[in-house]
């Protein structure tokens, strides 16, 4: 059995991956589990699964947590630390990195430096620090495997072929809910609204993103980052129905695609297998079921928060984390009925627009960019950039 | 450069095949070419490519041929050991197997049985001989590519796949100029009608195929010999847009597709440069031109032919040459103007019927079965087992 830990248990990725390793039964031992303070969830998957040691966010839900437990009886940590113990377990020869935001960022560098497979599914690790997570893969020989259903399905389109074969890379999107959507309604939109995502049942700031085309602009970056090519061989297309997660056009022309049905078990199991590929307990895609697969240009004016990822890429060095950053501050805003979802790109900009990027050096250079940009952010808010 | 012979290069694949040698400049010297009496285009080929050796169907074409020679004068063969003479040509790495019908069965053989990588539009090879066809190629270490564009599709979609993690082969169909038209109207079909196809140009025998669904019958028989797959794990489904050319499914539930261009010069290109991929003539396929994909079960009431290959794959040994060449009499009358479209099957049926297969021994066998299919054929036909 291959010990496997999970950064972000209780998330909606991390309950996926424990369904997975049910399913694949006798084939990984659970060895070590990091959540946040959903402490119920996390008690209950104790129980099940028996981890040597669990993470919670901080010291009181580490006592709600002792409190709940039943006969199992793990060590507890707490905080960045605690995650870090989780991604780095002796252990754990696969690491899933499912936290949302910049949270878990150290933790999943640790995993990578520990030579450890990481199942990615926290894109704003790439995002923040790309060139540091990758370098330190290229060191410790660790492996980054997608998550993302649309890099994972990059990653299968790639299997066998040579990367300088390749032209480009074609990143599918659903569209969100708003898709069809005058710029009067995605005005308007509710917070509830914003979270009805057509396809994928996914957390609340995925969704978001989802909406505002940010989650499509942040997965560009972190296909530069997965498969090394620069923006301009990195496309986008609309695709409402999610049933081609994403495509690779070889130089000769020929397309390969992969297609599935919407549940992220499937990109879950073949990050934690491949490179076997075992039976899943999903269904079966049904053409004949698959009405029709349409494709469209996203549309940058509804959706300007794409444009603002490749304007990121572009400027490169500390501009990609301070993107996330400001997107994070403003996706919060939203969600806490602060800010309209059309601000939520207006704020980026402002916080784009007030900062000069410099080259990353370290892990230090992205943590500064990344607590500037917050701050710009809480400014920004402030001043009324929004509005 | 690799020497290349074709077999057939005065049809569409052979055509194509050389549009493929001019666009990959300095990679290929023609150095054979096989046609049937079309000795105009032979000669205008011999003029621009300059082999060493030509094939020609009889004595009288290849006295036309001589006539019809300006500077460069090849050696020119006749009949089928002309046809052997091209496919084994020592200085051929690879033969383009391009003839229509029956015809390039022998030929092909031997260029599998030298060892030449083999790219393969000739079908039949396949259906009337897979067994003795990959067994050859197993002794020689022969190398068999496919040309059709569903099997080029499916050999790109294994590339980095382990076979036993593969489910099923899924072949898609345009469904043909009939696709949408009543059993009424399929009855009336005229030759016309029926050689229009919606999205190949193709030669007649084919095209006619592509109307009866035959040709995706015969492209199950085909792919259970190309990938090892038995008739249970090789699906049809019609996608009239054939904008996706075929995809595996595998264990996990994933589907591989490729896609591109409906244009024969890619998969001849990948045939001949696999496992290398270059730059090709052809525009890239545009999504965001392309409207909408649509998926269909085929009609087995409408379109029987798919149903009787299925038959004749699973009856196994000598039934699917008997098919084939039941077939392409039944084709041949057709085009002739003697029998209706729906008169096909029923020939096929009725020679399938007549038929006690016994197992594939060898070439004598198979070239027994198919001489004797024609001849039934040329019965139930004389006996109006067609009208």
């Amino acid at each position: 059995m291959k010990g496997i830990s999970i950064l972000g248990s209780t998330g909606s990725i991390g309950r996926n991956t424990l369904r997975v390793v049910e399913h694949l039964q006798g084939q990984f031992k659970v060895v070590a589990l990091g959540a946040g303070s959903n402490v119920d969830e996390l008690a209950a998957q104790i129980d099940q699964f028996k981890p040597e040691l669990v993470a919670v966010r901080d010291e009181p839900a580490a006592g709600e947590l002792a409190s709940k437990l039943r006969d199992h009886k793990p060590e507890i940590v707490t905080g960045e630390a605690g995650l870090v113990a989780v991604a780095t377990h002796p252990q754990a020869e696969a690491v899933v990195s499912a936290t949302v935001g910049a949270v878990g960022f150290v933790p999943t560098l640790r995993a990578i430096e520990a030579g450890k497979r990481v199942a990615l599914a926290n894109k704003e690790t790439l995002v923040m620090a790309g060139e540091l997570m990758t370098a330190a893969a290229a060191r410790s020989g660790a492996e980054i495997l997608p998550v993302d259903s649309e890099h994972n399905a990059i990653h299968q389109c790639l299997r066998g072929e040579s990367l300088k074969e390749v032209n480009r890379l074609i990143l599918t999107a659903s569209g969100g809910p708003f898709r069809t959507k005058s710029k009067a309604e995605i005005e308007s939109a509710t917070v509830e609204e914003a979270l009805d995502h057509p396809n994928w049942k996914m957390g609340d700031k995925i969704s978001i993103d989802s909406a505002t085309l940010m989650n499509k602009g942040l997965e560009v970056i972190e296909a530069k980052w997965l498969f090394g090519f620069d923006a301009d061989r990195i496309s986008v297309v609309v695709h409402p129905q999610s049933v081609i997660h994403s495509m690779v056009e070889l130089v000769d022309g020929s397309i390969i695609a992969q297609l599935g049905v919407t549940d992220m078990k499937h990109a879950i199991q073949y990050a934690l297998t491949y490179p076997e590929r075992f039976e899943n307990c999903l269904p079966a895609l049904d053409f004949t079921k698959t009405s029709q697969l349409t494709f469209e240009e996203p549309d940058i004016d509804r959706f300007p928060c794409l444009a603002l990822a490749y304007r990121a890429l572009c400027s490169g060095g500390t501009m990609p984390a301070v993107l996330n950053a400001a997107n994070e501050v403003a996706v919060a805003e939203f969600l806490a009925g602060k800010i309209r979802l059309v601000d939520i790109p207006k704020i980026i900009t402002a916080v784009m627009d007030a900062h000069d990027p410099t080259a990353v050096t370290d892990l230090d250079s992205i943590l500064a960019a990344d607590a500037w940009a917050r701050s710009a952010a809480g400014l920004a808010l402030a001043s009324g950039a929004g509005a």
